[in-house]
């Protein structure tokens, strides 16, 4: 009995030493997409302005690692009202979600969705705005904002959870979140320079290095593969269920690059190489919230959908006069949308088209636009005070020389001598 | 007892977990490889192309990792009459491979081959074939051919398997296949206007971001190490073969990159650094048949000779006018023979210079040349096909100007204003 | 009691496969900095020079690695008389490190440090140090020189262990070893042609490709994650360790960026971002000793005192006339000895702010400081012996022609047609 004792004991800690494994290698690979962030929409804009998108996204990781360190996650995970908590030191007590792993590397993967939900927002304020007020902002996002909405869908005590609520890895907390404070916040800021002219003529202006996005979406591509599985928290016991999030992640983008390349190929007369690097990418976001509960079949039916999605979304959004340099909104605003709906349609148990009638369809619902609202209304509330106290964007002679040499004295690319 | 039982059935749990964890997160690393593929290809080819042969490269994901779904999987692995299998729906079923992951699991690791395998060829074809009828033929090697060299190396009821064929993660099935798919490519396919002049010289066609092409193969390289110990499915019952792997892996391809240097130095005087790039490639195709059955030595052996075997190869495929743009032939097809012999020759149990005699040898030979011809002659029919059907190459104009503003209205690098 | 002695070994098993897990992925994520390494130094200098740094730091690998494996190892790991060890074919010895991994899977995560210490000195010694020369000290660096100072500190033997110096990851071994390596280099070779004016001017030589060398930060930050809880060597047992050192490495990173953005804006009124990049790898070198002893705040306090001391380290560098084309001396050397140091101020048990007294300190200078001289020493006379007979520098012509140009016959940028 000695022996089994000590047995059991040692099984004990290599179960946490399995997960600690998985949690810890998944949130690098979801701290890795911040690259991806940076150098997509570094890679989608002008290199007049390309190394001070980059510079916002290692505020996204700086500032914002430190506010969801010492503010957020004490909202999201303290002991909740339904709403939000409010722990300090959250990091050291037992945070009722069954964890194996210690209370930090939790915090750490977390801060992985926190700063991917601040990065969507720097590709839509890209070229214009200036960087301290974009640095409050973060703060202000990573600190409560972000926190709340986590703390509404995974903290056990929160509204949405409690009403059975399913957004696995967060197509509604991280990117319909992310996304549409991107929108309200690309609103108050308003278009770039010459975007939208007055005859009503809308002004392309092509990234400057679409190779360094593509760069940026494969490591984002990559680093998915850990943003969706690692969402399990844990590894023992989910054998299963990490090979059906991994493969319908998969799928779902495989499906957003088929559709895009269709719908463009057909809709345009050729192929939209940049909106298939964003088919793929809302793919990806459209099967977030429901890769643990459909099947392979309806991951592809939701990849499909995406893909085509994006595009559309990319073109009305443009035709309302927003200007999202990246399609940032497209991408994660309206699919995160649609893939925390979808779940309502494709859950194999709840889910309307298999029988489960339209209860977990309506929860959905509540959930994505309870989020989407949240976000844009106090973003633009946020928005509109920076705008009249501090100030929001650069000059227009800083945004038409470029904000790289005009704020931080550097070209990101010298003569290539 | 109860006790005892309720342990063991822990234990059976925290061993999936375990090998879950390798073999999702392996999976993940040969993944990422596809973006190694498309950013060595894209920087080691001119810059009017380079957002096409991106493009490609997410067709080998997309559409073939689609057709590996639907079809290619179940013609890999279902129950095998030794040269193929048909079902559809296998990842429900028992493979026979007494795997401890989820079958959706191997199927995700085995797509990373089956893209690897196809991603060879978009180097080789780059700067010229039209992007729809590459989608097909990708659809029809992920589909069908990549599947069959798969059953017979890897399917226990596999002709080769059956006959001890050792191709641990792939020199013959995924390198060879994948390079002498592209040969056939190649040539049916022709050079690019203006590389092989009348007179018989040839006109070097340099790459037009080599940093770029940089940032790809450190992908790859990286990449290697999910490819070849990701190969043992499970980590349980295998820390010392995943040592193995991981060193041997390692000391090839620095032996690569050191015989490269060293031969292009003595050769020409100068080192080149392109090649340098394709020898520590040349190096990990080499050593990964065998990476499970040879030593550290004979790892760096093997490295050493692919490293001096690449130069040579690339420069033979050129004087027989046979265009490959980034060398996949040489570093892939060439090697990838030369690291399925290298098993026959190395293996400490089997072969021939550590006593084992010649049947290794002789079982490694007829397998991987089995392999290149079946390769080589389908491609070559296939192409035929769809050269006189459907057309294969772009127009002349639009080879001159570029495929990128030709066929797809986008140019990668805008004014860097 | 059969079952019981059954489920015993398959344990024994199981842990063994979660370690090889472990520190098989996190060698390979400390693999790929050197990905990382090439990129950031290629972004940072002339893109004349921009291949050959890549060729550097594949030299680091390919002879580094090689190096370490035939030599290098057995010096560190070898049964140390407290200096250095002698022993080949010391990979199937016990080492007397408890460990559950194979010896082999040992020696590839060593080397990542390895590796990851010369790497350092390819940077310092860019746009101006022949290439066979350079060979020949990686060489010399990984065989012999890095190994000694592994031994002292990692070998359970060394003095410095025996001293109870604490240094978890590297911030001495590996960081101020290859900084102050790297100070020697750069101070033997001179400055590159221009670089400093007779009469005193400092000519600014930027970076030809900011966002290429941001690829390479991105990919360093990433390997971090490996690099510092990697160096547990094993996951069973360390659950809460590698959680508390993954949170650590993030937080000092997080403050090293916001320091330097800070400091920067308000030294010169607008922020570096070129230096936020060294900032950001500052408080990671800064923490790599520490972040298995230090508590999260304090994680924090030595990510912020990096970030500010990177800054000045930079400059007056550059005043001294030590031509360090990409600040590593400031990022790796002073900051190496920052964090060594650190660890005796703020480690919960034995640092000075936390009531342990100075005797955690006094070893921690003790240590850094001897392992700094010896790096100093050591390579100034090997590269005065380097430099008076094969000779260390390009020509005039070919330096400024660009190396890449003159030596190599390549160029990184064909024009972009």
């Amino acid at each position: 009995m000695q022996e089994l004792t000590e047995l059991a004991a040692q099984q004990v800690e290599a179960i946490r030493g399995i997960d600690t494994v998985w949690v810890a290698l998944c949130a690098a690979l979801i701290f890795q997409m911040e690259g991806g962030f940076a150098l997509l929409e570094a890679g989608f804009i002008r290199a007049k302005n390309a190394m001070s998108i980059i510079a916002k996204v290692i505020i996204d990781v700086a500032f914002g690692g430190l506010a969801f360190y010492a503010i957020g996650f004490g909202i999201a995970y303290g002991v909740s009202n339904g709403w939000f908590a409010f722990d300090t030191g959250i990091t050291d007590g037992d945070l009722g979600l069954g964890l194996t792993v210690s209370n930090k590397l939790f915090w750490f993967i977390q801060l992985g969705f926190a700063m991917a939900a601040i990065s969507i927002v720097s590709g839509a304020v890209a070229e214009r705005m200036r960087i301290w007020p974009y640095a409050l902002f973060v703060i202000i996002f990573c600190a409560i904002m972000y926190p709340m909405a986590a703390n509404w869908v995974w903290n056990p005590g929160g509204w949405l959870a409690s009403m059975g609520f399913n957004d696995f890895a967060g197509s509604a907390a991280v990117h319909a979140m992310g996304g549409f404070t991107a929108l309200a916040a690309a609103i108050v800021l308003g278009p770039r320079l010459g975007k939208y002219q007055e005859n009503g003529e809308i002004t392309p202006i092509p990234g400057h290095n679409l190779p360094l996005a593509a760069v940026g979406a494969f490591i984002l591509w990559f680093g998915w593969f850990g943003f969706n599985p690692g969402s399990t928290l844990a590894a023992v016991g989910n054998w299963d269920l990490i090979a059906k999030v991994v493969s319908n992640t998969f799928l779902a983008s495989a499906a957003g690059g088929v559709a895009t390349m269709a719908y463009t190929y057909f809709r345009y007369g050729q192929i939209d190489i940049t909106m298939v690097i964003n088919g793929v990418l809302a793919g990806l976001v459209g099967i977030t919230a429901g890769c643990n509960v459909v099947g392979p079949n309806s991951a592809i039916i939701i990849g499909l959908v995406a893909g085509v999605l994006v595009d559309i979304a990319v073109v009305v959004i443009d035709r309302m006069k927003v200007d999202d340099p990246v399609g940032a909104i497209a991408v994660h605003g309206i699919n995160g949308i649609w893939g925390t709906i979808a779940v309502g349609l494709f859950a194999t148990e709840s889910g309307l088209f298999f029988g489960g009638g339209a209860s977990q369809l309506v929860t959905q619902a509540i959930g994505v636009f309870a989020i989407a609202a949240f976000a844009f209304i106090v973003t633009y509330g946020v928005f509109m005070i920076l705008k009249s106290t501090v100030g929001l964007r650069v000059s227009r002679e800083e945004e038409n020389a470029g904000i790289d040499a005009a704020s931080f004295g550097v070209e990101s690319y010298s003569t290539f001598e």
